[in-house]
């Protein structure tokens, strides 16, 4: 595996790999969920670009960009066993050249649940991913499910900018009680990571009501809810079942597929999940 | 010339170009200016792509948009006459698809001088060519310098997102009276036309004094003022002598590359020209 750090060296690097070059852009800290993609990449791609890169502006002013989990050893380890052939970790400085007046944005999509508990957030991972798209020039890159607000927020930038890259939703890995694998769950404690469970139990609830027939969005909502409201420790940021491709809550009878998501906050951890429920 | 209209046609037309790509973007009725850039791509690269599509986005809802001059019969004769490989004529609906949701913006540079008249022009101008972009997949991007707060901008999406693009700054083409070629300039009545002389004489004034060693900015923006006001039929929208890479205005004494630029109207015309005087 080659590793880079710099835009130079990456455009080089780039240059020798045989196509279609798949890519995934990553905070690191891998896990399964990561791995996951990897694999995925390397069935369908000639060859496997991975990035590395805490980028500064998704996070808020107050938000865990400075604590966000940290493990570049173990990251290469893990990218190198897994057959990536090239890793990029560039700098803020190489990224964000004079400064971060450039930014990408698209508006609406951006600007609800998650967008509008972090305002600024999904600026920021347009604006980055951009960049990483235009430095590894990808055929297809790879990005999970769990981020379904982030998949879309990203197909539309591509959809919009005419990007030359195929986009492609990889399916949500989760631990064997049912969490969504995630970096921030190391945050957790142990009472904490017990009722996070609640995450998927909520998500699980409301399928299983879908699946009996069940078709009003209020109660699906509240059978989700109910789950969350019942762990002492958890905290309802939002729940939301809404148009999938459009993020506009939906109510009385779901005639159309709906995204199902939450975020459930433990002390300062916010995590995410989501489910499609598609009549 | 091959010509396409639909962004299906032109990736596959842009597949058979051999490299280096050049590619300048035009709104299309063309003039000595657009047949220079013609020239000078054709010298530094293999095959050169034009573009003829007046952008929505970059006019504001007052602006002339609807007036626009348009003559795509001559275009294209004038484009194939000169040496162009391919030309790009796509639709609203192609280049915009779903709507204008995503925007690219540079903050700063796009706000001051013809950005503070024309609010929102340069972030419909950095997303249509960050479109363009990633569709042409140039090597070379020409634009001209009678454009010059375009060209800034436009380098500083470039170099923060990393476009693989290297834009070309190429000299303004004048008319045989020094004034500044551009679609425009067929607004203008005959005796516009002869009073539109004084924004070159304006810059030629300040050149003069320059080169005759006068540094104090705010003596030569006079210098520069007095031709305009002159002109019983010309009215200034703006007179700047900036610093030319930052485009904030200078006091005193010059010490930095400045860019000398001013924004004349004639009736609803407005016109633009700029030179650098640099010490």
């Amino acid at each position: 595996m080659i590793v880079v750090r710099t835009i130079a060296e990456l455009r080089t690097a780039r240059r020798g790999l045989p196509g279609p070059v798949g890519f995934f852009p990553t905070l690191g800290f891998m896990h399964q969920g990561h791995l996951s993609l990897v694999e995925q990449a390397r069935r369908e791609c000639a060859s496997v670009v991975a990035s590395i890169f805490v980028n500064p502006t998704q996070f808020g002013p107050n938000q865990d960009f400075h604590r966000y989990p940290r493990d570049e050893e173990r990251d290469l380890a893990m990218l190198a066993q897994a057959g990536v052939d090239l890793a990029v970790l560039p700098t803020v400085e190489e990224m964000y050249p004079g400064g971060d007046a450039t930014r990408v944005r698209v508006a609406g999509l951006s600007e609800v649940l998650e967008g509008e508990r972090r305002p600024g957030h999904f600026d920021g991972v347009t604006t980055v991913v951009a960049k990483l798209f235009n430095l590894v020039q990808p055929d297809r890159a790879y990005f999970g499910r769990k981020d379904a607000q982030q998949v879309l927020v990203i197909e539309r930038m591509v959809r919009d900018l005419h990007f030359p890259v195929t986009i492609v939703r990889c399916p949500t890995v989760r631990e064997p009680d049912g969490l969504a694998c995630s970096s921030r769950n190391v945050y957790l404690t142990e009472e904490q990571r017990a009722q996070a469970r609640s995450l998927s139990a909520a998500l699980r609830a409301a399928e299983a009501a879908f699946a009996a027939g069940e078709r009003d969005a209020g109660r699906l909502r509240q059978l989700a809810r109910d789950q969350i409201e019942s762990q002492p420790l958890a905290s309802i940021d939002y729940l939301s079942l809404a148009g999938e491709e459009t993020l506009h809550e939906l109510h009385g009878r779901l005639e159309v597929p709906a995204l199902l998501s939450l975020m459930v906050s433990f002390g300062d951890t916010h995590l995410i999940d989501n489910t499609t429920l598609a009549p």
